[in-house]
Protein backbone atom coordinates (compact mmCIF):
# COMPACT_ATOMS: atom_id res chain seq x y z
CA UNK A 1 0.00 0.00 0.00
CA UNK A 2 1.51 3.52 -0.24
CA UNK A 3 1.38 5.14 2.91
CA UNK A 4 1.51 8.55 3.50
CA UNK A 5 3.17 9.38 6.52
CA UNK A 6 1.08 11.74 9.23
CA UNK A 7 4.03 13.30 11.66
CA UNK A 8 4.53 16.33 10.22
CA UNK A 9 1.44 18.23 11.31
CA UNK A 10 1.71 21.43 13.94
CA UNK A 11 -0.72 19.59 15.65
CA UNK A 12 1.99 17.65 17.54
CA UNK A 13 3.45 19.79 19.81
CA UNK A 14 7.31 18.65 18.56
CA UNK A 15 6.07 20.43 15.28
CA UNK A 16 4.23 23.27 16.15
CA UNK A 17 6.99 24.51 18.44
CA UNK A 18 9.62 23.54 15.56
CA UNK A 19 7.40 25.73 13.22
CA UNK A 20 7.31 28.85 15.75
CA UNK A 21 11.50 28.44 16.35
CA UNK A 22 12.45 27.53 12.74
CA UNK A 23 13.99 24.75 14.23
CA UNK A 24 14.95 22.80 10.93
CA UNK A 25 16.46 19.41 12.61
CA UNK A 26 13.08 18.39 14.62
CA UNK A 27 11.19 18.52 11.11
CA UNK A 28 14.20 16.98 8.52
CA UNK A 29 14.61 14.15 11.31
CA UNK A 30 10.50 13.03 11.30
CA UNK A 31 10.91 13.09 7.80
CA UNK A 32 14.16 10.72 7.91
CA UNK A 33 12.47 8.58 10.18
CA UNK A 34 8.94 8.10 8.90
CA UNK A 35 11.04 6.90 5.40
CA UNK A 36 12.97 4.76 7.04
CA UNK A 37 9.66 3.87 8.63
CA UNK A 38 7.95 2.61 5.45
CA UNK A 39 6.58 6.30 4.16
CA UNK A 40 5.88 6.15 0.20
CA UNK A 41 5.01 10.25 0.91
CA UNK A 42 5.03 12.32 3.43
CA UNK A 43 2.07 14.98 4.47
CA UNK A 44 2.64 18.23 5.23
CA UNK A 45 0.11 20.22 7.53
CA UNK A 46 0.68 23.32 9.86
CA UNK A 47 -1.74 22.10 11.68
CA UNK A 48 -4.31 24.85 13.57
CA UNK A 49 -1.77 27.70 13.40
CA UNK A 50 -2.25 30.99 12.90
CA UNK A 51 -0.54 33.65 11.31
CA UNK A 52 1.45 33.19 8.05
CA UNK A 53 0.23 29.86 7.36
CA UNK A 54 1.83 30.03 3.78
CA UNK A 55 4.83 30.99 4.83
CA UNK A 56 4.85 27.77 7.31
CA UNK A 57 4.02 25.57 4.93
CA UNK A 58 6.70 26.79 2.59
CA UNK A 59 9.17 26.90 5.57
CA UNK A 60 8.00 23.34 6.26
CA UNK A 61 8.62 21.97 2.04
CA UNK A 62 11.86 23.40 2.03
CA UNK A 63 13.41 22.10 5.41
CA UNK A 64 11.80 18.48 4.44
CA UNK A 65 13.28 19.20 0.84
CA UNK A 66 16.94 19.49 2.03
CA UNK A 67 16.92 16.24 2.98
CA UNK A 68 14.71 14.37 0.83
CA UNK A 69 13.02 14.29 -2.60
CA UNK A 70 10.46 11.69 -1.37
CA UNK A 71 6.55 12.76 -2.57
CA UNK A 72 4.77 15.57 -0.29
CA UNK A 73 1.19 15.72 0.25
CA UNK A 74 0.52 19.22 0.53
CA UNK A 75 -2.38 19.30 3.32
CA UNK A 76 -4.34 22.36 3.45
CA UNK A 77 -8.00 23.13 2.39
CA UNK A 78 -7.28 26.50 0.75
CA UNK A 79 -7.32 26.85 -2.92
CA UNK A 80 -4.84 30.01 -3.06
CA UNK A 81 -2.22 27.50 -0.96
CA UNK A 82 -2.34 25.23 -3.17
CA UNK A 83 -2.04 27.35 -6.34
CA UNK A 84 1.12 29.36 -4.70
CA UNK A 85 2.91 25.75 -3.82
CA UNK A 86 1.91 23.06 -6.05
CA UNK A 87 3.60 25.11 -9.17
CA UNK A 88 7.07 24.29 -7.84
CA UNK A 89 6.93 21.07 -6.20
CA UNK A 90 5.28 19.73 -9.30
CA UNK A 91 4.92 15.68 -9.97
CA UNK A 92 6.81 15.90 -6.26
CA UNK A 93 3.66 16.65 -4.99
CA UNK A 94 -0.16 15.52 -3.85
CA UNK A 95 -2.45 18.21 -3.30
CA UNK A 96 -4.54 17.29 -0.10
CA UNK A 97 -7.20 18.00 -0.71
CA UNK A 98 -10.41 18.88 -2.64
CA UNK A 99 -13.98 18.08 -2.12
CA UNK A 100 -16.28 16.94 -4.47
CA UNK A 101 -17.60 19.83 -5.57
CA UNK A 102 -18.10 20.18 -9.71
CA UNK A 103 -16.21 23.70 -9.79
CA UNK A 104 -13.54 22.81 -7.16
CA UNK A 105 -12.71 19.34 -8.91
CA UNK A 106 -12.29 21.24 -12.31
CA UNK A 107 -9.96 23.95 -10.40
CA UNK A 108 -7.78 21.15 -8.50
CA UNK A 109 -7.72 18.96 -11.28
CA UNK A 110 -6.07 21.16 -13.75
CA UNK A 111 -3.89 22.22 -11.45
CA UNK A 112 -2.58 18.87 -10.79
CA UNK A 113 -2.56 18.01 -14.38
CA UNK A 114 -0.61 21.09 -15.17
CA UNK A 115 1.95 20.38 -12.48
CA UNK A 116 2.02 16.77 -12.55
CA UNK A 117 0.54 16.10 -9.31
CA UNK A 118 -1.31 14.14 -7.67
CA UNK A 119 -4.96 14.99 -5.93
CA UNK A 120 -6.86 13.63 -3.13
CA UNK A 121 -10.40 14.60 -3.42
CA UNK A 122 -12.86 13.75 -0.46
CA UNK A 123 -16.38 12.47 -0.98
CA UNK A 124 -17.57 15.15 0.98
CA UNK A 125 -20.58 18.17 -1.28
CA UNK A 126 -21.95 21.50 0.42
CA UNK A 127 -24.13 19.43 2.14
CA UNK A 128 -21.15 17.74 4.64
CA UNK A 129 -19.76 14.35 4.53
CA UNK A 130 -23.01 11.99 3.36
CA UNK A 131 -24.39 9.73 5.77
CA UNK A 132 -24.96 6.60 3.60
CA UNK A 133 -23.39 4.13 1.38
CA UNK A 134 -25.00 5.85 -2.00
CA UNK A 135 -24.11 9.69 -1.91
CA UNK A 136 -20.48 8.67 -1.11
CA UNK A 137 -20.13 6.49 -4.20
CA UNK A 138 -22.16 9.07 -5.86
CA UNK A 139 -19.09 11.97 -5.58
CA UNK A 140 -17.00 9.24 -5.64
CA UNK A 141 -18.20 8.58 -9.36
CA UNK A 142 -18.24 12.46 -9.91
CA UNK A 143 -14.48 12.98 -8.85
CA UNK A 144 -13.36 9.94 -11.27
CA UNK A 145 -15.49 11.19 -14.11
CA UNK A 146 -13.92 14.75 -13.54
CA UNK A 147 -10.53 12.91 -13.54
CA UNK A 148 -11.08 11.51 -16.76
CA UNK A 149 -12.67 14.81 -18.28
CA UNK A 150 -9.46 16.72 -17.18
CA UNK A 151 -6.78 13.99 -18.44
CA UNK A 152 -5.93 13.21 -14.71
CA UNK A 153 -4.48 10.03 -15.03
CA UNK A 154 -6.31 7.14 -11.84
CA UNK A 155 -2.59 6.21 -10.80
CA UNK A 156 -2.15 10.47 -9.74
CA UNK A 157 -5.88 10.31 -8.34
CA UNK A 158 -6.82 9.52 -4.63
CA UNK A 159 -10.26 8.94 -3.76
CA UNK A 160 -10.91 9.61 -0.21
CA UNK A 161 -14.02 8.32 1.50
CA UNK A 162 -13.52 9.94 4.81
CA UNK A 163 -13.55 8.03 8.13
CA UNK A 164 -15.27 9.59 10.64
CA UNK A 165 -14.48 9.18 14.89
CA UNK A 166 -16.45 5.51 15.54
CA UNK A 167 -17.14 6.72 18.61
CA UNK A 168 -19.77 9.72 16.94
CA UNK A 169 -20.41 8.18 13.81
CA UNK A 170 -20.81 4.40 15.03
CA UNK A 171 -22.25 3.36 11.44
CA UNK A 172 -19.55 5.35 8.94
CA UNK A 173 -17.03 2.28 9.03
CA UNK A 174 -19.13 -0.03 7.91
CA UNK A 175 -20.50 2.58 5.57
CA UNK A 176 -16.79 3.13 4.19
CA UNK A 177 -15.86 -0.04 3.64
CA UNK A 178 -18.98 -0.70 1.79
CA UNK A 179 -17.78 2.46 -0.46
CA UNK A 180 -14.48 1.18 -0.87
CA UNK A 181 -15.59 -2.08 -2.61
CA UNK A 182 -17.95 -0.28 -5.03
CA UNK A 183 -15.43 2.74 -5.62
CA UNK A 184 -12.42 -0.14 -6.57
CA UNK A 185 -14.75 -1.15 -9.51
CA UNK A 186 -14.82 2.51 -10.72
CA UNK A 187 -12.78 1.82 -13.20
CA UNK A 188 -10.01 -0.42 -14.74
CA UNK A 189 -7.15 0.62 -13.49
CA UNK A 190 -8.92 2.06 -10.40
CA UNK A 191 -8.09 5.37 -8.79
CA UNK A 192 -6.35 5.22 -5.56
CA UNK A 193 -8.50 4.80 -2.72
CA UNK A 194 -7.25 6.59 0.21
CA UNK A 195 -8.54 7.49 4.14
CA UNK A 196 -6.84 9.52 6.73
CA UNK A 197 -6.95 6.80 9.29
CA UNK A 198 -6.05 8.45 12.55
CA UNK A 199 -9.47 10.21 12.38
CA UNK A 200 -11.39 6.83 13.00
CA UNK A 201 -10.15 6.91 16.67
CA UNK A 202 -10.13 10.76 17.80
CA UNK A 203 -10.37 11.07 21.65
CA UNK A 204 -11.12 7.34 21.62
CA UNK A 205 -9.11 4.99 24.22
CA UNK A 206 -7.28 1.88 22.23
CA UNK A 207 -6.21 3.91 19.36
CA UNK A 208 -3.81 2.30 17.99
CA UNK A 209 -5.30 -1.32 17.99
CA UNK A 210 -8.65 0.32 16.86
CA UNK A 211 -6.89 2.13 13.84
CA UNK A 212 -5.14 -1.43 13.07
CA UNK A 213 -8.10 -3.33 12.87
CA UNK A 214 -10.08 -0.40 10.68
CA UNK A 215 -6.72 -0.61 8.28
CA UNK A 216 -6.98 -4.40 7.61
CA UNK A 217 -10.54 -4.08 7.54
CA UNK A 218 -10.45 -1.41 4.93
CA UNK A 219 -7.52 -3.21 2.77
CA UNK A 220 -9.24 -6.18 2.49
CA UNK A 221 -12.08 -4.01 0.88
CA UNK A 222 -9.92 -2.46 -1.82
CA UNK A 223 -8.36 0.68 0.19
CA UNK A 224 -4.55 0.81 -1.09
CA UNK A 225 -3.37 4.39 0.50
CA UNK A 226 -3.88 6.27 3.77
CA UNK A 227 -2.20 9.18 6.07
CA UNK A 228 -1.05 7.24 9.12
CA UNK A 229 1.70 6.84 11.51
CA UNK A 230 4.53 4.53 10.29
CA UNK A 231 6.23 4.95 13.39
CA UNK A 232 3.31 2.51 14.52
CA UNK A 233 4.76 -0.99 14.12
CA UNK A 234 2.19 -2.73 14.76
CA UNK A 235 0.21 -1.06 12.12
CA UNK A 236 3.01 -1.34 9.73
CA UNK A 237 3.27 -5.42 10.20
CA UNK A 238 -0.74 -5.20 10.28
CA UNK A 239 -0.25 -3.71 6.61
CA UNK A 240 2.59 -6.08 5.94
CA UNK A 241 0.40 -9.51 7.09
CA UNK A 242 -2.86 -8.14 5.78
CA UNK A 243 -0.71 -8.23 2.06
CA UNK A 244 0.55 -11.19 2.26
CA UNK A 245 -2.92 -12.64 2.78
CA UNK A 246 -4.10 -11.12 -0.24
CA UNK A 247 -1.25 -12.50 -2.06
CA UNK A 248 0.54 -9.24 -2.70
CA UNK A 249 3.55 -11.04 -1.52
CA UNK A 250 4.78 -14.64 -1.12
CA UNK A 251 5.19 -16.09 2.26
CA UNK A 252 8.56 -16.58 3.88
CA UNK A 253 9.76 -17.36 7.04
CA UNK A 254 11.23 -13.86 7.34
CA UNK A 255 8.26 -12.01 5.99
CA UNK A 256 7.89 -9.30 8.47
CA UNK A 257 11.65 -8.83 7.99
CA UNK A 258 11.58 -8.68 4.51
CA UNK A 259 9.11 -6.08 3.48
CA UNK A 260 9.84 -4.09 6.61
CA UNK A 261 12.92 -3.56 4.57
CA UNK A 262 10.90 -3.10 1.28
CA UNK A 263 7.68 -1.37 2.26
CA UNK B 1 -18.87 -14.26 17.04
CA UNK B 2 -19.07 -17.79 18.52
CA UNK B 3 -15.64 -18.64 19.93
CA UNK B 4 -15.19 -22.31 19.83
CA UNK B 5 -11.56 -22.85 22.12
CA UNK B 6 -9.13 -25.41 20.45
CA UNK B 7 -6.95 -26.05 23.22
CA UNK B 8 -8.41 -29.54 24.54
CA UNK B 9 -6.37 -30.88 21.99
CA UNK B 10 -4.20 -33.88 21.84
CA UNK B 11 -1.62 -32.51 20.23
CA UNK B 12 -1.11 -30.22 22.57
CA UNK B 13 1.68 -32.06 25.17
CA UNK B 14 -0.18 -31.17 28.13
CA UNK B 15 -3.65 -32.93 26.86
CA UNK B 16 -1.67 -35.73 25.56
CA UNK B 17 0.08 -36.46 28.53
CA UNK B 18 -3.43 -36.06 30.80
CA UNK B 19 -5.05 -38.42 28.62
CA UNK B 20 -2.52 -40.66 28.94
CA UNK B 21 -2.81 -40.78 32.63
CA UNK B 22 -5.50 -39.67 33.21
CA UNK B 23 -4.75 -36.89 34.76
CA UNK B 24 -8.66 -34.73 35.12
CA UNK B 25 -6.92 -31.83 36.68
CA UNK B 26 -5.07 -30.50 33.53
CA UNK B 27 -8.26 -30.88 31.36
CA UNK B 28 -10.88 -29.32 33.70
CA UNK B 29 -8.44 -25.95 33.92
CA UNK B 30 -8.05 -25.90 30.22
CA UNK B 31 -12.24 -26.01 30.14
CA UNK B 32 -12.55 -23.24 32.91
CA UNK B 33 -10.05 -21.13 31.97
CA UNK B 34 -11.19 -21.42 28.18
CA UNK B 35 -14.62 -20.10 28.98
CA UNK B 36 -13.25 -17.73 31.29
CA UNK B 37 -11.16 -16.03 28.20
CA UNK B 38 -14.45 -15.39 25.87
CA UNK B 39 -15.06 -20.06 24.63
CA UNK B 40 -18.57 -20.03 23.95
CA UNK B 41 -17.93 -23.37 23.14
CA UNK B 42 -14.92 -26.33 23.29
CA UNK B 43 -13.64 -28.23 20.91
CA UNK B 44 -12.90 -31.90 22.48
CA UNK B 45 -9.68 -33.38 20.23
CA UNK B 46 -8.17 -36.58 20.99
CA UNK B 47 -5.46 -35.67 18.57
CA UNK B 48 -3.41 -37.81 17.10
CA UNK B 49 -3.72 -40.36 19.52
CA UNK B 50 -3.36 -44.00 18.58
CA UNK B 51 -5.12 -47.17 20.62
CA UNK B 52 -8.88 -46.39 22.36
CA UNK B 53 -10.08 -43.39 20.61
CA UNK B 54 -13.56 -43.57 21.71
CA UNK B 55 -12.32 -44.36 25.33
CA UNK B 56 -10.23 -41.29 25.24
CA UNK B 57 -12.64 -39.08 23.79
CA UNK B 58 -15.60 -40.20 26.29
CA UNK B 59 -12.93 -39.84 29.29
CA UNK B 60 -12.47 -36.12 28.03
CA UNK B 61 -16.14 -35.34 27.66
CA UNK B 62 -16.89 -36.71 31.10
CA UNK B 63 -13.89 -34.79 32.43
CA UNK B 64 -15.04 -31.35 31.21
CA UNK B 65 -18.76 -32.69 32.09
CA UNK B 66 -17.70 -32.25 35.67
CA UNK B 67 -17.05 -28.63 35.65
CA UNK B 68 -19.48 -26.76 32.79
CA UNK B 69 -22.25 -28.19 30.67
CA UNK B 70 -20.98 -25.45 27.77
CA UNK B 71 -21.28 -26.91 24.04
CA UNK B 72 -18.82 -29.32 23.37
CA UNK B 73 -17.55 -29.61 19.74
CA UNK B 74 -17.12 -33.18 19.19
CA UNK B 75 -13.67 -33.43 16.70
CA UNK B 76 -13.41 -36.65 15.30
CA UNK B 77 -13.63 -37.91 11.23
CA UNK B 78 -15.09 -41.02 11.69
CA UNK B 79 -18.88 -41.55 11.73
CA UNK B 80 -18.62 -44.72 14.63
CA UNK B 81 -16.98 -42.09 16.93
CA UNK B 82 -19.86 -39.17 16.34
CA UNK B 83 -22.60 -41.79 16.35
CA UNK B 84 -21.58 -43.23 19.83
CA UNK B 85 -21.10 -39.76 21.86
CA UNK B 86 -23.89 -37.34 20.06
CA UNK B 87 -27.10 -39.41 21.56
CA UNK B 88 -25.61 -38.71 25.21
CA UNK B 89 -24.52 -35.37 24.39
CA UNK B 90 -27.64 -34.44 22.19
CA UNK B 91 -28.16 -29.81 22.21
CA UNK B 92 -25.08 -30.49 24.38
CA UNK B 93 -22.94 -30.89 21.49
CA UNK B 94 -21.88 -30.21 17.51
CA UNK B 95 -20.74 -32.54 15.46
CA UNK B 96 -17.09 -31.67 13.90
CA UNK B 97 -17.03 -32.29 11.16
CA UNK B 98 -18.78 -33.92 7.97
CA UNK B 99 -17.83 -33.39 4.29
CA UNK B 100 -19.78 -32.44 1.29
CA UNK B 101 -20.63 -35.65 0.07
CA UNK B 102 -24.61 -36.19 -0.43
CA UNK B 103 -24.68 -39.50 1.43
CA UNK B 104 -22.52 -37.85 4.72
CA UNK B 105 -24.42 -35.17 4.75
CA UNK B 106 -28.02 -37.28 4.98
CA UNK B 107 -26.38 -39.19 7.57
CA UNK B 108 -24.77 -36.93 9.67
CA UNK B 109 -27.62 -34.60 9.20
CA UNK B 110 -30.31 -37.03 10.44
CA UNK B 111 -27.71 -37.49 13.69
CA UNK B 112 -27.88 -33.79 14.50
CA UNK B 113 -31.44 -33.31 13.55
CA UNK B 114 -32.34 -36.60 16.11
CA UNK B 115 -29.94 -35.53 18.91
CA UNK B 116 -30.73 -31.53 18.87
CA UNK B 117 -26.90 -31.33 18.03
CA UNK B 118 -25.19 -28.80 15.80
CA UNK B 119 -23.06 -29.97 13.05
CA UNK B 120 -19.77 -28.43 11.02
CA UNK B 121 -19.33 -29.30 7.49
CA UNK B 122 -16.75 -28.70 4.82
CA UNK B 123 -16.61 -27.79 2.18
CA UNK B 124 -14.22 -30.51 0.34
CA UNK B 125 -16.04 -33.59 -1.05
CA UNK B 126 -13.84 -36.74 -2.22
CA UNK B 127 -11.60 -34.78 -4.62
CA UNK B 128 -10.48 -32.81 -2.12
CA UNK B 129 -10.61 -28.99 -0.50
CA UNK B 130 -11.29 -26.94 -3.92
CA UNK B 131 -8.41 -24.68 -5.20
CA UNK B 132 -11.02 -22.42 -6.51
CA UNK B 133 -14.00 -20.17 -5.47
CA UNK B 134 -17.05 -21.65 -7.34
CA UNK B 135 -16.42 -25.07 -6.36
CA UNK B 136 -16.24 -24.07 -2.65
CA UNK B 137 -19.39 -22.14 -2.79
CA UNK B 138 -21.30 -24.88 -4.57
CA UNK B 139 -20.44 -27.47 -1.83
CA UNK B 140 -21.75 -24.63 1.00
CA UNK B 141 -24.91 -24.46 -1.59
CA UNK B 142 -25.41 -28.11 -1.27
CA UNK B 143 -24.73 -27.97 2.52
CA UNK B 144 -27.46 -25.95 3.20
CA UNK B 145 -29.96 -27.39 0.59
CA UNK B 146 -29.32 -30.60 2.24
CA UNK B 147 -29.68 -28.68 5.87
CA UNK B 148 -33.44 -27.60 4.54
CA UNK B 149 -34.20 -31.13 3.22
CA UNK B 150 -32.94 -32.47 6.95
CA UNK B 151 -34.80 -29.91 8.90
CA UNK B 152 -31.59 -28.62 10.48
CA UNK B 153 -32.29 -25.05 11.02
CA UNK B 154 -29.35 -22.71 10.03
CA UNK B 155 -28.57 -21.81 13.44
CA UNK B 156 -27.27 -24.90 13.72
CA UNK B 157 -25.31 -25.71 10.98
CA UNK B 158 -21.44 -24.17 10.63
CA UNK B 159 -20.22 -23.91 7.23
CA UNK B 160 -16.27 -24.20 6.93
CA UNK B 161 -14.77 -23.07 3.57
CA UNK B 162 -11.33 -24.94 4.80
CA UNK B 163 -8.93 -22.52 5.42
CA UNK B 164 -5.31 -23.80 4.44
CA UNK B 165 -1.62 -22.99 5.53
CA UNK B 166 -0.75 -19.54 3.94
CA UNK B 167 2.94 -20.79 2.94
CA UNK B 168 1.77 -23.74 1.21
CA UNK B 169 -2.03 -22.21 -0.22
CA UNK B 170 -1.14 -18.85 -0.60
CA UNK B 171 -4.21 -18.03 -2.94
CA UNK B 172 -6.57 -19.79 -0.55
CA UNK B 173 -6.96 -16.98 2.22
CA UNK B 174 -8.60 -14.82 -0.82
CA UNK B 175 -11.38 -17.58 -2.07
CA UNK B 176 -11.93 -18.36 0.97
CA UNK B 177 -13.07 -14.63 1.78
CA UNK B 178 -14.99 -14.32 -1.07
CA UNK B 179 -16.16 -17.96 -0.12
CA UNK B 180 -17.51 -16.12 2.98
CA UNK B 181 -18.57 -13.01 1.11
CA UNK B 182 -20.60 -14.94 -0.94
CA UNK B 183 -22.39 -17.83 1.59
CA UNK B 184 -23.20 -15.60 4.24
CA UNK B 185 -25.96 -14.60 1.75
CA UNK B 186 -27.26 -18.45 1.12
CA UNK B 187 -30.42 -18.52 3.00
CA UNK B 188 -32.09 -15.99 5.47
CA UNK B 189 -31.35 -15.98 7.94
CA UNK B 190 -27.86 -17.46 7.07
CA UNK B 191 -25.94 -20.57 8.14
CA UNK B 192 -23.45 -20.36 10.67
CA UNK B 193 -19.51 -19.75 8.48
CA UNK B 194 -16.54 -21.34 10.71
CA UNK B 195 -12.96 -22.04 10.30
CA UNK B 196 -10.26 -23.51 11.82
CA UNK B 197 -8.22 -20.48 12.06
CA UNK B 198 -4.51 -21.89 13.53
CA UNK B 199 -4.36 -24.56 10.49
CA UNK B 200 -3.95 -20.94 8.28
CA UNK B 201 -0.42 -20.29 10.16
CA UNK B 202 0.60 -24.35 10.51
CA UNK B 203 4.51 -24.46 10.26
CA UNK B 204 4.73 -20.58 9.86
CA UNK B 205 6.37 -17.76 11.62
CA UNK B 206 4.41 -14.88 13.65
CA UNK B 207 1.42 -16.91 13.54
CA UNK B 208 -0.85 -15.08 16.10
CA UNK B 209 -0.26 -12.17 13.87
CA UNK B 210 -0.83 -14.05 10.70
CA UNK B 211 -4.16 -15.83 12.39
CA UNK B 212 -5.11 -12.31 14.12
CA UNK B 213 -5.02 -10.13 10.82
CA UNK B 214 -6.70 -13.05 9.03
CA UNK B 215 -9.67 -13.24 11.41
CA UNK B 216 -10.01 -9.51 10.98
CA UNK B 217 -10.70 -9.66 7.21
CA UNK B 218 -12.70 -12.85 7.84
CA UNK B 219 -15.05 -11.22 10.01
CA UNK B 220 -15.24 -8.57 7.77
CA UNK B 221 -15.97 -11.20 4.95
CA UNK B 222 -18.95 -12.60 6.76
CA UNK B 223 -17.40 -15.22 9.31
CA UNK B 224 -18.66 -15.79 12.60
CA UNK B 225 -17.75 -18.39 14.29
CA UNK B 226 -13.82 -20.24 14.32
CA UNK B 227 -11.86 -22.96 16.56
CA UNK B 228 -9.17 -20.76 17.55
CA UNK B 229 -7.23 -20.26 20.63
CA UNK B 230 -9.37 -17.83 23.43
CA UNK B 231 -6.11 -17.58 25.37
CA UNK B 232 -4.43 -15.40 22.50
CA UNK B 233 -5.15 -11.95 24.54
CA UNK B 234 -4.72 -9.87 21.18
CA UNK B 235 -6.80 -12.33 19.65
CA UNK B 236 -9.85 -11.61 21.60
CA UNK B 237 -9.07 -8.06 21.38
CA UNK B 238 -9.05 -8.40 17.65
CA UNK B 239 -12.60 -10.25 17.94
CA UNK B 240 -13.82 -7.32 20.21
CA UNK B 241 -12.30 -3.94 17.78
CA UNK B 242 -13.65 -5.47 14.99
CA UNK B 243 -17.68 -6.14 16.46
CA UNK B 244 -17.22 -2.29 17.36
CA UNK B 245 -16.01 -1.95 13.73
CA UNK B 246 -18.46 -3.86 12.41
CA UNK B 247 -21.09 -1.93 14.86
CA UNK B 248 -22.23 -5.14 16.42
CA UNK B 249 -21.20 -3.14 19.67
CA UNK B 250 -21.21 0.22 20.42
CA UNK B 251 -18.07 2.42 21.43
CA UNK B 252 -17.53 3.64 25.09
CA UNK B 253 -14.34 4.11 26.49
CA UNK B 254 -14.07 0.83 28.32
CA UNK B 255 -15.38 -1.14 25.34
CA UNK B 256 -12.37 -3.83 25.65
CA UNK B 257 -13.30 -4.56 29.28
CA UNK B 258 -16.57 -4.29 28.82
CA UNK B 259 -16.60 -6.94 26.07
CA UNK B 260 -14.21 -8.80 27.68
CA UNK B 261 -16.48 -9.94 30.53
CA UNK B 262 -18.93 -10.65 27.76
CA UNK B 263 -17.36 -12.18 24.83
Amino acid sequence: MYVIGERINGMFKNVRSAIEEGDKRVVQELALAQIDAGANALDINVGPAKGDVLGSINWLIDTVREVTDITLSIDNPKWAIQQEVIPRLGSGAIINSCKADPEALDKYMALAVEHGAGLVALTIDKQGVPADVDKRVELGALIGAKAMEAGLPMDRLYIDPIILPVNVAPKQPQNVLATLQQLKMLSDPPPHLNLGLSNLSQNCNHRPLINRTYLIMALAAGLDAAILDPFDKDLMDAIITTELLMEKTIYCDSFLDAQRLQI
